[in-house]
């Protein structure tokens, strides 16, 4: 499988236009070969047109076919085999065992989403029958179905070079939903891309679909990017990554002569409370897994644990020395870019030199590139609430606790939050009172909440939601983890007073799909 | 029951502080009593405090003390009887039966969320529970349900003043979902909007909720309309208007530091398919049917159908001559406003000085200020095509047939279309397979497809799309008629390993609700 650095416009493999990126070896500074020529302007353009040309006859594909492509982009990623977790590993740092557990939950993925496909509920089939003889007025007969919204572009990750990219959730949901996809790879693991990308090519070809259902363009985000999102031929965009790069999309899309959707997954800060009969009765077990959620893949997860809030005292200050003794003997560990090594150092320094937190504990240092020492620094509610910047994302490792005098306090600190992805309490049964009070709250900042847990884990599932409220997510009312992910691709159609033969199957009378319908208000058994 | 002209924050009835309005009678162009003072950035802001301290009671109400509260406005705007009726037509000039059929429908409607509310499908239950012997790690138990967003704001339209106005769709919605609703009334119904906002209030006080959970302003949209869109504490936003006035608060919505969505339901021109087989067989009755739809209301709806498309030839030459016969029959009717029928003056003759555009038809003359005297212009595929101002909306009783040579040119038109709220195709056995061919493409253009009817009757029910791609609204992804208009005011949230006690009743294991979950992937029988 030799690598070719070319994009992937439908079945083509074509050069770029633009200059080269490589994939950087982030334990060796190493440049990785081959060269990856961006596209240009002309090539974006050439890649939305085939994406717009696949759009109707890939949508009108049956529910069995685009579950089966699914199912087919799942095995051609297996049958890479180790190819795909060496040149990962290679490009990004990351452990093989992360890689193959990576890999394991983008092929579950999906076939989960496959699954979600064959099921039919997110046709959210309605019918209204005819009533002729109704007064004063008859009622027509009107059936409502769910539609693609058109060609997606996709944003890869650079922190899940598998599944937040090339074929990760955007791109197993939007596929699903009948949408053809244009990935931007991530600068950060081209290699890794052109695998699984030619790996999706492959299955559109042996699944007989359009080419343009799916290509693979490389390139600068100021350049390709906002190109993709301006074309006029993308309906909506999916995009994991800084609140910088999410809001510059959105932005675009925005500023478009027709708007369009932007699903964009920023940053988070994750805060976790610590309830006080939990602090008392297990402080010790509750630093140590702390500290394993905090410094887990180098702290590189959207979830990481970046804050603590808990009430001062002794038993916070038992835990803080806790945490501090588990992450002063925590290895550093290799990140995933020089830049986002670096923009961690920055973030980490920004909070040492500010004169309301204090460092409580540094991990091992470095002994290699771009190694991330872990941070974790200690405030006090009443500077937290006076300076923003406190809650600022680091990247990485970092993670801040907030010492809060009373209750009030706590619930200060938790209401001046930003939108999160998730909050988690860790309580025993005489925090209980106290857990409800705040649940109104975190409700109303957090896509998911966690109760005696860590939030790093994301499982991929029906009832997950990783989102959350700007700026986590640039719109809270979607997940980009689990099968209601594939709700942001679709629109509401109402077909009135059809015959038949001209409806779409899932709508047709005799039910072909077999398909649990809303009739006349009634859920079919 | 007096008029007082003052705002209505939450249960207190307050002067505005700047310059007022007045209804102005467009029959007579006679100013009606009371002036309505406009409010200021100062009651903008009291009332969304009051909107946000009544959301956390609001949503953890009952679903059925929801419900209740749905269906207790319903009586409480029939409550209003005649008194109601009386001055809405003072101040529309839309004649008794309308208005009465319009309660109809807006009390319909609120009903109809009731039962939405109830059914509860709208909480969007999953359950994937704990697999603590799972390999390599345990599976968590993940629940997820759907929260609202936070408080609305909505903005009362013109031409339904109640059905899409204090109590109207987006307001029920908002309410069913959980969100207290703020409503700037339209400047042209001030009278309405206050009886109508008053029996909510009544509502809100005999169902013992929270004050803040309606409350009801008057003023400019640019002052109060911006304050409101602007104000932290408003998380959606809900319109019916024109492009600009919609396209003004989108923007208001993302420059916010954290912006927030806005269903803008706009403009569209509803085309209609006239297919040869239809028009040859039955060309007078299409005519007819046309003229009807076309002037029904002064043409003064969302769905009125303002562009035809047909082959070229003598059938059409005919339909063109039948509508204009009736057409040069209809009498003038009275417009909502003096501003409609300037609006509408304009856009008319804008057509008429359009070289590209020939009058078939006017209709009666005006006996009386502000009346809207019908148009028929033709115009030719390839003009149509070559100058976008043809398919600017002209909001009243005008419409433009556009001659097709072919298919192709067919097809080009319909491909030329922005964005609309319906597109209807009037055809017989024979025109079938022409009528599928467009299909894809009429799906891509409207959120509602409608066979041999007329799209100015917008049912409410289950399977209902008023929306589309934009311009017709902001959000194609959405409907602002229908039950399924519930969901733009909600977002998910996910519940991990919480105790029994601690989840909301909805999530809960014995499931006191009765939903019909999604568990494991199994839908609940």
């Amino acid at each position: 499988m030799t690598l070719t650095g070319k994009l992937l416009i439908g079945q083509h493999a074509i050069t770029g236009h633009r200059e080269a990126i490589r994939g950087i070896d982030p334990a060796t500074d190493a440049a990785l070969e081959p060269a990856y020529f961006g596209g240009d302007a002309g090539q974006v353009g050439q890649t939305c047109a085939l994406a717009e040309a696949a759009f109707d006859p890939y949508r009108e594909t049956s529910v069995e076919q685009r579950a089966g492509f699914l199912d087919t982009i799942a095995q051609e990623i297996e049958a890479l085999g180790d190819a795909l977790i060496d040149r990962a590993m290679a490009e990004t740092g990351l452990p093989r065992p992360r890689l193959l557990g990576e890999r394991g939950r983008t092929c579950h993925q999906l076939r989960l989403f496959a699954r979600t496909v064959r099921a039919g509920e997110w046709l959210d089939v309605r019918i209204d029958p005819a009533q002729p003889q109704r007064q004063p007025l008859p009622r027509a007969d009107l059936r409502q179905r769910q539609v693609p919204v058109g060609p997606v572009a996709v944003f890869g990750a650079s922190n899940f070079p598998l599944a937040f990219s090339v074929a990760g959730g955007d791109t197993a949901s939007a596929l699903a939903a009948g949408c053809p996809v244009v990935v931007k790879a991530h600068g950060a693991h081209p290699g890794t891309s052109e695998l699984v990308g030619r790996a999706v090519a492959r299955a559109v070809k042996a699944c007989g679909l359009p080419e343009g259902v799916f290509s693979l363009l490389y390139g600068s985000g100021r350049e390709v990017g906002i190109a993709l999102v301006s074309d006029p031929r993308i309906k909506a965009v999916g995009f994991t990554g800084s609140r910088s790069g999410g809001l510059a999309l959105c932005q675009a899309a925005q500023a478009r002569p027709e708007p369009i959707p932007v699903y964009a997954e920023m940053s988070s800060i994750n805060p976790v409370l610590l309830f006080p009969v939990a602090l008392r009765n297990r402080g010790e077990a509750l630093a140590r897994g702390f500290v394993a959620s905090l410094t887990l893949g180098a702290g590189q997860f959207c979830t990481n644990p970046g804050l603590v809030i808990a009430f001062k005292g002794p038993a916070l200050d038992a835990f803080v020395a806790d945490a501090a003794e588990h992450l002063q003997h925590s290895a550093a560990q290799t990140m995933l870019t020089p830049g986002i090594f670096s923009a961690f150092e920055s973030s980490v320094n920004a909070l040492a030199e500010n004169a309301l937190a204090r460092i409580a504990a540094v991990g091992q240092r470095a002994t290699g590139p771009n190694q991330c020492q872990a941070h974790l620094f200690v405030t006090d509610a009443v500077d937290f609430l006076a300076d923003r910047r406190l809650q600022a994302e680091a990247f990485g490792a970092a993670s801040l606790v907030v010492q809060c005098e009373d209750f009030d306090e706590i619930r200060q600190v938790t209401e001046h939050l930003e939108g999160q992805l998730t909050a988690t309490l860790h309580l025993d049964d005489g925090d209980l009172e106290q857990a409800r009070a705040l649940l109104p709250t975190l409700e109303r900042k957090a896509g998911r909440l966690l109760v005696n847990g860590w939030p790093t884990g994301v499982e991929v599932c029906d009832a997950m939601v990783h989102g959350g409220p700007f700026p986590a997510t640039s719109d809270p009312r979607s997940t980009s983890v689990g099968t209601a992910a594939i709700q942001r691709f679709l629109r509401p159609v109402c077909y009135q007073d059809f015959p038949d033969a001209l409806l779409p199957q899932a709508l047709r009378q005799a039910n072909p799909l077999g398909l649990r319908r809303l009739i006349d208000g009634q859920r079919e058994a």
